[in-house]
C-alpha cells in the first residue's frame, strides 16, 4: 500500500473490478470469473446420534457477472452484482447481491444484502451463495474452528458443521469402518465439535464470514478460495496486520478473549475419576501418596448413571445423587480445605420422566418437534428434552439450574458437555430455523454457563475468578464465553485423526480460530471395537498433557478396558512427575493465559506464529511453541525411545539433557533427541528468561521418578493383564 | 392419445412448454421449473488400474428458463432455451439450446445443438448438461446398462462411466474396506463395466441419450429424472409402445441385435481350465468319465502366463504359447473332431517388451501419452501398450492378429477382456478426448472382434455361425457388435453386491438395455482377501449357469484357493447333472436365442416384462423368468435347503416335485419349495408346448445324480479341507 492510498481502494475497467484492502486483493471480479455465484438447492440432512450426514440437490448455481457501483465514498463502496442480463418477463435479475464494502476499526467489512423484486416468484429466493475471495499459490490456510486431521488446510475443502467429530475419523481405519458399518458415526477428516467459518492466512490475513448456515469452506483451488454457504452471510470481516501474531491478536480481539484460567487449575492434576464418594476419596489417597499433585477431582457421574451398551452413561438430571455420592457435600468442603476441587458435568438435555424434564415440560422450556410435542432426541437407549435456550425464560430457568444445583452446592468446574446435537427439524421457541441455529447452538451453550457463572459471581464475589468449566462443542461466540475448550472424544489409541497425535491440530486451529485454551482427556476416551488404552499410551498423553494448559484424566467409556493413572504405581509415579512438571512451569503458563487474555495471543501455538520465515514451520501438526519460549515436540508413536523433529532458526536447549542446538536461519533443522517415558521433548529458546524456572521444573522432575525406556509391556492393557 | 392427435404435440402458455409424445409426457418446462439447465465446471478422473475415483468441481449450472419456438410443422418442432434475459454486453444470453424435436421411425428424437455467439468468450462454453424428463411418483425404471445390485433404479442416482466392476461393491462390506484400503478398489453399488445412457420405464418407454461422456442418471426424485452429462448429448431418443415386451423391442430393434449363438455353446458346459495342453486332456478325460457333457474348453492362458501378486496374470502377447501348450495345434483338431471346442482369451492391450508391442509400436499403432510417447499402462507390476482403435490401420492391425493368431490357429472363442480402463489422458490418432473415447471404447474394442470374426467367415464360409467371444465390458453398440457377455469378476462369494446374487440383476438390467444373451463365471472370480470358494457355492452357482445361455467355469484369480469342478467326485456328478440340464434345455433355449436374435426379446427376463400387472413383479431381483415358459428362483444363500419365491398369476409346475401351483391374480402368491443341491426352483408355466421337454430334461437329471441337501462340509473350502 502506498501511504497516500485509503485502506479500501478498488481498481476497475469497464467489465472487471479488483477489490483491495490495504493493498492485499481481496477479491478479483470478472464476467468470466465471477466473485459471488447464487442459486438454489434442497438440503438433506441425515442425523444419528450427533453424526450427520449431509447431501444436497443443488437446482442451479449462477454466477453474477454484471456489476455496479452504487456508491463510492473514501472506505465505503456500495456494489450491486447481478446476474449478466436486465430484463426477463418484465422483471430484473432475479439474483443479485448489495455488496456494501466498509472499514470499521481498521477492519474490512462486506455486509452482503439483496434485492428483492416486488412480486418475485418465491422460488427465485436464492439459498446457495458461493463467494471466491482471491488467493495466493503458495498461501497456507489455519483455522475453520477445531480441525483434528489437518492444521494446514490448503487443498482441501471443510464443511462446516457442529457435530460429533466421529469414531476413526478416517476411511481406512478399520476402527472408522467398524463405527460406520455400526451406526454411520465413522467420520472423516472434517467432521468436527467446533466448526468455524473462519481462516487465518500466511498473508497476514483473517477472514470471518457471518454465516450459522451449512458452510464448506474450500482451500483447493490455486488461485481462490471458495466459500459456499446454504444462506447468505450478513457480513465477511477481514483483518490485516503486519504478522501472524497481530493478525491472531486483531481476530481474537474481534471473536472477544477468553478470561484467566484460575491458579488453581495449572497447579497439578485434575483425576477424572467416578464411582462415588467413596472411590473419590480412594483415589485421591493413592495419588497423593504416590505425590501426584492433584488439584481437583472430576467425577462426571455426580448426578448419578445410566448402564447401555455403549458402556457407562451418564443420568442427564442435574440433581446430586445423593445414593451414589453419599456425603458428597460434606466431602466437597473437606477436599477444599485441603486444596482439592471437585469439579461436576452437565449438558443441555434433561432426561425424560425425571425431576427437571417435569418441571421444564409444563413450562414450555423444552424444545418442540414438528407436532408441537416436546422433541425427545434419542441418545441410544435413552431420551431426553432440549433445554430451549432461545426462550428467555428457560435459559434463565437452565442458568439457576446452574448456580443452584452445581455451584451452590459447591462445583468448582464442570464439563459442558454437548451442544452440537440440535436436530434441524427442532421447533425453537425464537422461530429461529434449527438448519440455522443449529451451528449456533454450541455458543448459546456456553453462554449459558457464562452468564449464570457471572452471575454467581456477584452473589459470591470472594469466589470471583475461581471456577473452570470446559466444552467440547463451539463456534463463533464461543470464544468469549468459553473459558477452556477440551479436545472431546478421542480413541484410546495412537491413530493420527483421532488418537493421541489429532489433539496438537486441534489445539493449534483453534488457536488459530480465537481461542487460546485447550485441553485433552488424558488417555483418550472412546473405548470401542476392541480399542484399550495402554499403559504406554496413557503415559504419554500425560506427558503431552502437562505441556498443555491443563492436565485432566478420564477413564473413558468403558473404564474397565482401559489403563487408568492407579493401574500400577509406576503409572503414578510417572504421573506425579509429569504433574509436577505441569506445576513447576505454573509462573510461566499463567504468564501465557494472562497474555491470551489480555493480548489475545494462544498459549499452545503453531510453529510459524513466531517463526513465519522458517518455510516448514507452516507444515508442521506434531510439534508446537508452549508459549514464546518452549518447543513441544510429544512422542506421538508407541515403541519409540527418541523422536525427531523440526527445530526452528535460533538457539534450542533440550530441557533434558542440557543439549544445545544450534538452528540456523532461515530455514531451521531437524534432530532427533533420546524420548524415554518421563521425558517428553521439550526444549528451552536460549536466552529466555524462564530458564532458571525451566531448570528448576527438572530437578523437580528427576528427583520424583527417574525417565526409562518403553519396554514391551507397556503396550500390554489391563485385559491382557488380567489373562 | 386420441386418435387425430399428432404423435408429437406440445401445450404452451405464455410461460409454460409441455412437450408430449403419443400423448405421455416427456418434459415440461416453467421458467421456475426449467427443462434444461447448462453450465461448466472441471472433472478430476483418478484412476488406478481400472478403479476410478470421479469428481467434479461445479462452477456454475443456469437453469434456461426462456424458450421460442422456432419452428413448427407436424411432427417436426425447433425450440430455443436460453437463460431468462436478453442482452448482456451486447451479447444474447451465452447459454443456449436449440432442441429439435422429430418424429422418426415412430420414434421421438430430441436433437440438441448450440447457437454460438461471434466473438463469445470461451469460459461460456457450456460442458455441463441437465435435463429434467417428466417421471410419475410410482414409475419404475431399469436399465442403465449392467447394474450388479439394482434391477429397479428408482430412487437412486447412477453415475455412467465404465470401469472395474469393484470388489465387494459396498461400503458396509468388510471385503469391501480392505479393496478400498489395498488400492480403492472396493467400489461401490452403481460400479460397471458396461454403463449406457439408456434406461426403460414402467410408462412403456424407453430413453437414449447419445452421449460417450460422463454422467449421471438420477432417478431419485418424485417428479422428473435429473440427467446430468458431462458433455452435449448430440441427441436423445425415445420409444413409447403398448407393453413393456414391445418397448423393449423396439430399444432393442434400435441399437441392433446379437446374433444367433452357435448351437455347440448350448449343448453342455465350457469346462474353464489352464496349464497347458496335458492338464486340459486330463481335465477333459476326468469331466467326461464323470458323464459332464463337455462342448468346450476355455483356456486363457493359452497365451502363456506371469505370476504377480494379485495371482497368476496373463502374457498379453496374443501368440500360442508353444512351450506351456505343447502341441495344442493338433490337440485342438483332434478335440474338435471329438465334439470339443478350444477356446482362448485375449484383450486390447499388447505386453511391453513382447513380440506384438514390438511389431505395433513403430507403426504408430499404440496409443500416445500427452508426451508424444506410447502410453504405458499399468497393469499391477507389468505394463502394456494401448492399441490405438481409432487408428484405421491399427484396428485393422489388430483384425489381423484375431483373425491369424487366433481363428486361423483354430479357436471357436475366445473371451474378449478389458476395454474398460481407457485413462482419460491418452492422446488418440483420431484426435478424439480420450474423456468421450472412454465409454466408447469397449463398443469400439467389440466392433474389432466382430468385423475380425465376419470378414474371417468370409473366408471360412463353412465355418459361419460357429465362433463365439464373449466380454465383460459394454456400451451403446455393444448389443450388435457383441454375441455374448459374462459378467465379469464376482467374488466367490454370496455377497449381494459383488457375489452369487449380483448375477441376476446383471443379466436383467443388461435385458433392459437391448443385450439379451448374458452368463457368468461359475463359482465366480475374485480370490483375494481371504475368500475362497466353497463348495456349495461352486455347486449353486452351476445350476444358476444351467438356466442362462451359457454355462462356463472359471478357476479364479487364486485357482489353488477354490473349489473346483474336479475337486471331488460329487462335484463332477453335480455339474454333469446340471449340464445335462442345460442340453436337455437345448431346443428351448435356441428358441428363446432365436427370439432373441430375431425380436430382440432377451432370453433372461424380468419377471414383469410378462406380468405387468402384478405390482411385485417390478421390484424383484433375485428370480427370472428364463423365455415366457420357465421361472427361476436359484438359491442366492449357503445352507438353505428350500427357497420362498414368488410365483406370478398363473398355473406354475415345479419341475422337481412336480406340484402344481395355482398363482391368484393379479398379484401373484409367494411360496417356498424344497431346495437340495441339484434342484434350483423352476416352475414350467402350465399348458407350454414345452411341457414334454421339461420333464425329460428332469428325467435325465435324475438319472445322472440324485438332488441330496446342504450339509456342513459343503462351506468348507478346498484349503480348509488340505489342513
Amino acid at each position: 500500500m502506498t501511504p497516500n492510498q485509503e485502506p479500501l481502494h478498488i481498481i476497475t475497467d469497464k467489465k472487471n473490478l479488483r477489490l483491495l484492502f490495504k493493498g492485499e486483493e481481496i477479491f478479483a471480479h470478472s464476467p468470466e470469473q465471477p466473485f459471488v455465484y447464487a442459486g438454489r438447492g434442497t438440503g438433506n440432512y441425515r442425523m444419528f446420534r450427533g453424526n450427520f450426514h449431509i447431501s444436497e440437490r443443488l437446482k442451479e448455481l449462477v454466477g453474477l457477472q454484471d456489476w455496479d457501483l452504487l456508491e463510492s465514498e473514501p472506505n465505503r463502496l456500495v456494489i450491486r452484482f447481478s446476474q449478466g442480463c436486465s430484463i426477463y418477463h418484465g422483471r430484473k435479475s432475479h439474483y443479485n447481491l448489495i455488496l456494501q464494502a466498509a472499514v470499521v476499526s481498521d477492519r474490512l467489512e462486506l455486509s452482503c444484502t439483496t434485492e428483492t423484486e416486488t412480486g418475485q416468484a418465491p422460488q427465485y429466493k436464492p439459498n446457495r451463495w458461493r463467494f471466491h475471495f482471491s488467493a495466493q499459490t503458495n498461501e497456507q490456510v489455519y483455522g475453520c474452528g477445531e480441525q483434528f486431521s489437518y492444521l494446514n488446510l490448503r487443498g482441501r475443502a471443510f464443511p462446516l458443521w457442529t457435530s460429533e467429530q466421529g469414531v476413526g475419523r478416517n476411511k481406512k481405519s478399520y476402527v472408522t469402518w467398524l463405527a460406520d458399518v455400526a451406526e454411520g458415526a465413522g467420520g472423516d477428516y472434517y467432521w468436527t465439535f467446533f466448526p468455524q467459518t473462519s481462516f487465518v492466512s500466511s498473508r497476514h490475513l483473517w477472514c470471518y464470514a457471518d454465516c450459522p448456515a451449512y458452510s464448506v469452506f474450500d482451500f483447493s483451488a490455486p488461485d481462490h478460495h471458495e466459500l459456499y454457504f446454504w444462506d447468505l452471510p450478513s457480513r465477511f470481516v477481514f483483518g490485516l496486520k503486519p504478522s501472524m501474531v497481530e493478525t491472531i491478536q486483531d481476530q481474537s480481539a474481534y471473536f472477544g478473549r477468553q478470561g484467566m484460567l484460575p491458579d488453581w487449575v495449572m497447579e497439578g492434576v485434575i483425576l477424572g475419576v467416578q464411582g462415588g464418594t467413596e472411590t473419590c476419596e480412594h483415589k485421591l489417597a493413592v495419588a497423593r501418596k504416590a505425590h501426584v499433585p492433584v488439584v481437583g477431582i472430576w467425577a462426571q457421574d455426580w448426578e448419578g448413571i445410566r448402564i447401555t451398551s455403549f458402556g457407562q452413561r451418564l443420568r442427564w438430571n442435574w440433581v446430586w445423587d445423593q445414593e451414589r455420592y453419599p456425603g458428597l457435600d460434606r466431602a466437597i468442603k473437606t477436599w477444599n480445605r485441603d486444596g482439592v476441587r471437585f469439579l461436576g458435568y452437565i449438558n443441555p438435555y434433561v432426561l425424560q420422566d425425571h425431576s427437571l424434564f417435569q418441571e421444564a415440560e409444563p413450562q414450555g422450556y423444552l424444545a418442540k418437534n414438528g407436532e408441537g410435542r416436546t422433541y425427545l432426541v434419542d441418545f441410544g437407549e435413552f431420551y431426553a428434552g432440549i433445554v430451549d435456550l432461545t426462550n428467555p425464560e428457560a435459559f434463565r430457568w437452565f442458568k439457576g439450574v446452574i448456580k443452584h444445583n452445581l455451584l451452590d452446592f459447591g462445583l468448582s468446574g464442570w464439563m459442558v458437555d454437548f451442544g452440537e446435537y440440535l436436530p434441524t427439524d427442532t421447533v425453537l421457541y425464537s422461530g429461529r430455523s434449527a438448519e440455522l441455529a443449529h451451528n449456533e447452538w454450541p455458543a448459546l451453550w456456553a453462554r449459558c454457563n457464562y452468564e449464570a457463572v457471572q452471575e454467581w459471581y456477584q452473589d459470591h464475589p470472594e469466589k470471583q475468578g475461581q471456577i473452570v468449566y470446559f466444552m467440547r462443542a463451539g463456534g463463533p461466540g464461543s470464544q468469549k464465553w468459553c473459558p477452556l475448550m477440551w479436545a472431546g472424544d478421542q480413541n484410546v489409541d495412537w491413530s493420527e485423526d483421532d488418537g493421541l497425535p489429532s489433539i496438537i491440530p486441534a489445539a493449534l486451529s483453534l488457536a488459530m480460530s480465537g481461542h487460546g485454551l485447550h485441553h485433552s482427556d488424558i488417555g483418550g476416551y472412546t473405548t470401542l471395537f476392541g480399542m484399550k488404552r495402554t499403559k504406554e499410551l496413557f503415559m504419554r498423553w500425560a506427558e503431552l498433557a502437562s505441556l498443555t494448559p491443563v492436565m485432566r484424566g478420564h477413564e473413558g467409556n468403558r473404564p474397565r478396558d482401559n489403563w487408568q493413572f492407579d493401574s500400577d504405581q509406576e503409572t503414578l509415579a510417572h504421573l506425579a512427575r509429569m504433574g509436577h512438571l505441569h506445576r513447576a512451569l505454573l509462573p510461566y503458563l499463567r504468564t501465557l493465559v494472562v497474555e491470551n487474555a489480555e493480548r489475545g495471543i494462544p498459549v499452545m501455538r503453531p510453529l510459524f506464529l513466531h517463526y513465519e520465515e522458517d518455510s516448514e514451520a507452516w507444515h508442521i501438526k506434531d510439534q508446537y511453541l508452549l508459549g514464546p519460549d518452549l518447543l513441544v515436540a510429544p512422542v506421538l508413536e508407541p515403541a519409540r525411545n527418541e523422536r525427531k523433529l523440526h527445530l526452528p532458526p535460533g538457539i534450542w536447549c533440550h530441557l533434558w539433557s542440557g543439549e544445545t542446538f544450534h538452528s540456523p536461519g532461515p530455514a531451521g533443522m531437524s534432530c532427533t533427541v533420546r524420548a524415554y517415558l518421563g521425558e517428553p521433548p521439550v526444549f528451552y529458546r536460549a536466552g529466555t528468561a524462564w530458564e532458571a524456572l525451566f531448570r528448576e521444573a527438572l530437578t523437580t522432575c528427576e528427583a520424583l521418578y527417574p525417565s526409562r525406556p518403553v519396554s514391551k509391556t507397556d503396550a500390554i492393557t489391563v485385559q491382557d493383564i488380567s489373562k
